[in-house]
């Protein structure tokens, strides 16, 4: 890629103001070369015609966003998960998303064992039906502030060990987002392994700011925090990672900003990572 | 330990709105056999005099909270906080009190490898210090969600890796608290590892409740949250750990509550964990 753009990469939600059919012609205007939609965005257009509406303005569905959530106390719940895993699969399909990101789920009311063991059997009830679709199954590790609400899986260690627990299955891979690794010491070498294994699919990036005020919606642009993201980005580029990195934020204060300047804000911290 | 509340302690900042004084005489008429207290406690009353006050009460002093926050950007600061450790150690054994509790500390401004750094020299700084005055410096590893202003130490492996580090100095332990390390898949491998090196010195319980809402002071007491703490509880004994289990909880909502209906309800907690 000899444009820097050509790998940037943005999820509809981090400009949630904005619809769908805007972050099309607002990033494809700015450069950026990829596009992640959010199922919410299905609401109100078709996942084929919002992933053609992308391809014609010269933009790369990178993934969907986001399966996942498969423990659930009774059986009826984790049937419901997976078919609702299925209907995102298909819609990932549809939209000509290669990638369908999992936040895997928890329960507080449940041990993070059987959390776990509930993630793994989620997922293998949609392996043969992602392979179909030519989809990946994007395994997500969240940070460990998540445990007991959005994932039990909360490491690149864990999520490496679960890849495997899946016979290391082609449809399934690893979505690496700096927001819920930066903290681990083993990260660099975790990512070399997912790399190495086949399983890094995925790069997200935003930034961790201090002090950080709300533990869902108060991620911050990168450069404003104190994630290393250039010494991440490097590592996962040495790793021989040639994918999107995509920008994931989630944020009450941007939301409420101005869409437009803080779209170039966020190409401009982009190019500064890459420098 | 014949009596369930033989291994109770209470950190005096769990109540806070008390002071150490009344913290002494509550926790003993309630039956609680230890304390640990802050430093904070020493504004008003010595280390000396409230060691004193605890023992005659019939409690133990069981360790102060809290020494480390060893990162700093100057050589001057860094060299500010290793005399500030001196001092708390210095606290330490005049309260009687065998170890002092770390919190290693961290900049959002610098690298997590550089406040690791600091961190294992500023540890390295005090070991000779701790040891004259027979105190166990015990280092707590944080919630990641802390990384880069608490602790850049935020596991078990981390704190096990920073004892080796030090030589597995015998003044030098691990302060295992449930709030920080429950949702690590490895935390009980963990405790038995520190257990074996003879390095699990400490052990601090408390609940994590959901929603979250505060980063700092919505910890909630033992039963209220999801961590299991039977099964942490007893991994640490099955790993032959023999100390007090220390009740530390910052909540502002607990903290505006009756403290005496407030004690009541950790003890009621506090056994029926051990059940």
């Amino acid at each position: 890629m000899n444009n820097i753009l050509d790998k940037l990469a943005i999820h509809t939600i981090t400009t949630k103001p904005w619809s769908a059919e805007e972050c099309i012609t607002k990033y494809s205007a700015a450069g950026v070369s990829g596009i992640t939609f959010w199922r919410y965005n299905f609401e109100t257009s078709s996942p084929r015609d919002l992933g053609n509406q992308a391809r014609d303005a010269g933009l790369e569905v990178v993934s969907l966003a986001r399966g996942g959530f498969f423990p659930a106390e009774t059986q009826l719940g984790r049937q419901t998960a997976i078919d609702d895993n299925h209907r995102a699969i298909d819609e990932a399909f549809e939209a000509g998303a290669p990638s369908l990101v999992l936040v895997c789920g928890a329960l507080a009311e449940q041990s993070l064992e059987k959390s776990r063991g509930q993630i793994q059997d989620g997922i293998a009830a949609c392996i043969e039906h992602a392979q179909q679709a030519g989809v990946i199954l994007a395994i997500e590790p969240l940070h460990p502030m998540y445990a007991e609400t959005r994932s039990a899986i909360n490491s690149m260690q864990q999520a490496a060990q679960l890849c495997q627990s899946l016979d290391n299955h082609p449809n399934v891979g690893i979505a690496c987002d700096v927001y819920h690794t930066w903290w681990d010491p083993t990260l660099e070498k975790e990512i070399e392994h997912a790399a190495k294994a086949g399983n890094l699919t995925a790069f997200h990036i935003c930034d961790w700011i201090t002090p950080t005020t709300d533990l869902l919606n108060d991620r911050a642009l990168m450069g404003e925090g104190c994630i290393e993201l250039k010494k991440i980005s490097a590592a996962v580029m040495e790793a021989g990672f040639k994918g999107h990195h995509e920008v994931e934020i989630f944020s009450n204060r941007w939301w409420g900003s101005d869409q437009d300047q803080y779209l170039s804000a966020i190409i401009h911290s982009f190019n500064n990572i890459q420098k």
